[in-house]
């Protein structure tokens, strides 16, 4: 039987990720793992997922309710929390503006199945989150870059701009509120749809606050029903990434749409994750990302000064203020793949091959770098290890 | 704003399900619910779950993988024990043959992304599973008939055939040994793969279980890297819908396409479920399965009898062998949509229209009754009920 035959036009664009194969090798030992961006499994909050598992699994009316099919949308307290928690900053909503689903990546499948039809053109910041284009790829669009400040506004629109105006993956950087206004102002002038992907908005180690997209929107339009964007969040970040629990807001009939997207494509969320959720957050959300933000900043600030000791001539990469992520830019001359298999097979470290995260162009002298899992003593040993890749790499010809 | 110009062509195809629109109507009271469909909740293995999520998430190492994203293809201890499961229904196969789904819903869905372009031919049962037919909507097929019993093969083929094999939703039939010999047979002559639904598999109440498709397609190839049937297995019907844990199994290289897929929809499913699961599967699958068939044994008898003791002349009925359904084909004259709108409200009982199980031509002189969750009494008034509603429809001009 000869299935390749049989696969759908799609399929051709559907490839494994360089990352998760690259992750692979995260067993061996000996290694230094600049590149993973996993979070920290050390500061989970355990006792808090222990308390809440039997508090529900314990109570007869809960458990019923935890083990039976839930609703497509979500559980309702949970979304009633998330309604809370929009409002805290600044997104005004209601409950038929959140939709539950199984984190931010399934938001960005479900953006994909809602909007983007063969060849239709969508528009990325170039590098992008490489789950986005992934989720994205399936539904085969043409990508296009989202202007970079200061350059003129593209006469043709896209179906969406998908962006992370915080600390995104896998640059690191951050859109100035000016930056997001005007990219307000160019979806209005365009007719499009904006879809911001809000994973790391909690993890802010420096400077204050910028108003997501949404909100700003929501500011000029009084009325979320009336907005342009819709919005990704995701507890995989602060809680843990296993919970599976993510959500989706925007105007009330984008999220039915999206809400006959999740029933038709698993039914619906765990219902015994979404109450575990609930049960954390409502108690140990911002000690969790007090806790998430210390950790984060002390190791953010190990690899940059690891960076300024090692790094040769040439060199140069983000000071994010948040997130998990530091994106380098090599010289001109050395290619980020090469690099990077030459970094790990001879020098024992691991980084990420900028490439993978334009979908088209690749800007090829780049790296990203994760400083999540990362202590103080393997940042310096691995920059050194990468500084020394740097330094024994030839000139290409 | 307007995002309607903005919807992907596919839209159009993703509406709600009249079930789930219906099942809002489940908590007024005093209603008799024929129409539903769940799993009775009094049955699932509560204290298993509380045991299995204290160990899981008191052991610090356990915690630990549980918390964390775990791998795009699933738990490894998990799809070992699937491994031993299907070698055990006559599925000998690998590790490498089995992908972790949320659900057998998710499966479906993936399937849809793998196999459908936009008008592709799909054979389906007609009636077929609604989920599946809204889960393949989304990517814009051409649905056509599978050929029932004695029909003559067709001249062309499809992607797939989607197939449900024992005791399936809508109908409650199972197809006989010969039957699925005889789709194997013309799936091959036409050159062209099977998906079988094996959600019910285990819910089976008289007569000898009869191997699945993909297991006799194993008995012809010798091998299951050869074979043209994806399996999708579930553990929502044996122990609890909101695990919300299911896994295909299929050929390797089909797995490792699936998996890729998986991976940028919403990277895995939840590894602290998958823990969960292995652990209730591990020491209760038996006694679960065993409870199950017991209760809704008892439920289907009484359902059956309440049919034959109150339904007029020209109404029948099929008599399942197993899972959670019976199917009503009523006088020509009546039309299931109009008889459950007028059952619900002039008479207090549920039931769902069969036309909504049919992707064209549907046949309206049916209805689907579920058990599952109906004690003898209610079976008993219910059915009154709806025959005295089905005796009170005028004949149409």
């Amino acid at each position: 039987m000869d299935w390749n035959g049989l696969y759908a036009s799609r399929m051709s664009r559907v490839v494994a990720s360089d990352i998760r194969e690259r992750m692979k090798l995260l067993a061996q030992k000996k290694l230094i793992h600049l590149g993973g961006g996993l979070p920290d499994p050390a500061i989970f909050p355990y006792q808090a997922f222990a308390d809440a598992s039997a508090a529900i699994l314990g109570d007869q009316q809960r458990a019923r309710t935890a083990l039976q099919y839930a609703a497509s949308e979500g559980h309702g307290p949970l979304r009633e929390w998330i309604v809370g928690y929009m409002a805290s900053i600044g997104v005004p909503c209601a409950l038929e503006n959140i939709l539950i689903v199984n984190g931010s990546q399934q938001g960005l499948d479900f953006v994909g199945k809602l909007l983007i039809g063969a060849g239709d053109t969508v528009m990325v910041e170039m590098p992008s989150f490489i789950g986005a284009l992934r989720a994205f790829d399936a539904y085969e669009p043409t990508y296009v870059a989202v202007p970079k400040a200061g350059d003129p506004r593209p006469a043709h629109g896209a179906k969406f701009a998908y962006v992370g105006p915080d600390f995104r993956n896998p640059t690191g950087t951050t859109m100035t509120r000016a930056e997001r206004i005007e990219l307000l102002e160019m979806a209005e002038a365009l007719d499009m749809s904006i879809v911001e992907d809000g994973c790391y908005e909690k993890l802010r180690y420096d400077g204050d606050p910028i108003p997501s997209v949404l909100a700003l929107d929501i500011e000029r339009s009084g009325d979320i029903d009336r907005s342009r964007v819709l919005y990704t969040g995701t507890l995989s970040k602060t809680i843990a990434p296993s919970l599976r629990v993510g959500w989706m807001c925007g105007p009330a009939p984008v999220i039915r749409k999206l809400t006959l997207i999740k029933q038709a494509s698993d039914l619906a969320t765990s219902a015994l994750n979404q109450m575990i959720a609930l049960d954390v957050v409502s108690e140990h959300l911002d000690a969790a990302v007090a806790t998430a933000c210390q950790v984060y900043r002390e190791r953010r600030d190990s690899m940059l000064d690891a960076l300024s000791a090692s790094m040769p001539e040439g060199v140069t990469w983000t000071r994010p203020e948040g997130g998990l992520y530091i994106w380098v830019t090599l010289p001109p001359h050395i290619d980020g793949a090469e690099l990077a298999t030459h970094a790990l097979t001879d020098h024992g470290v691991s980084t990420i091959s900028g490439s993978a995260f334009y979908p088209v162009d690749p800007q090829r002298n780049t790296l990203r770098l994760s400083f999540s899992m990362i202590p103080a003593e393997d940042a310096r040993e691995g920059i050194r290890r990468l500084a020394l890749a740097i330094e024994k790499t030839p000139a290409r010809v």
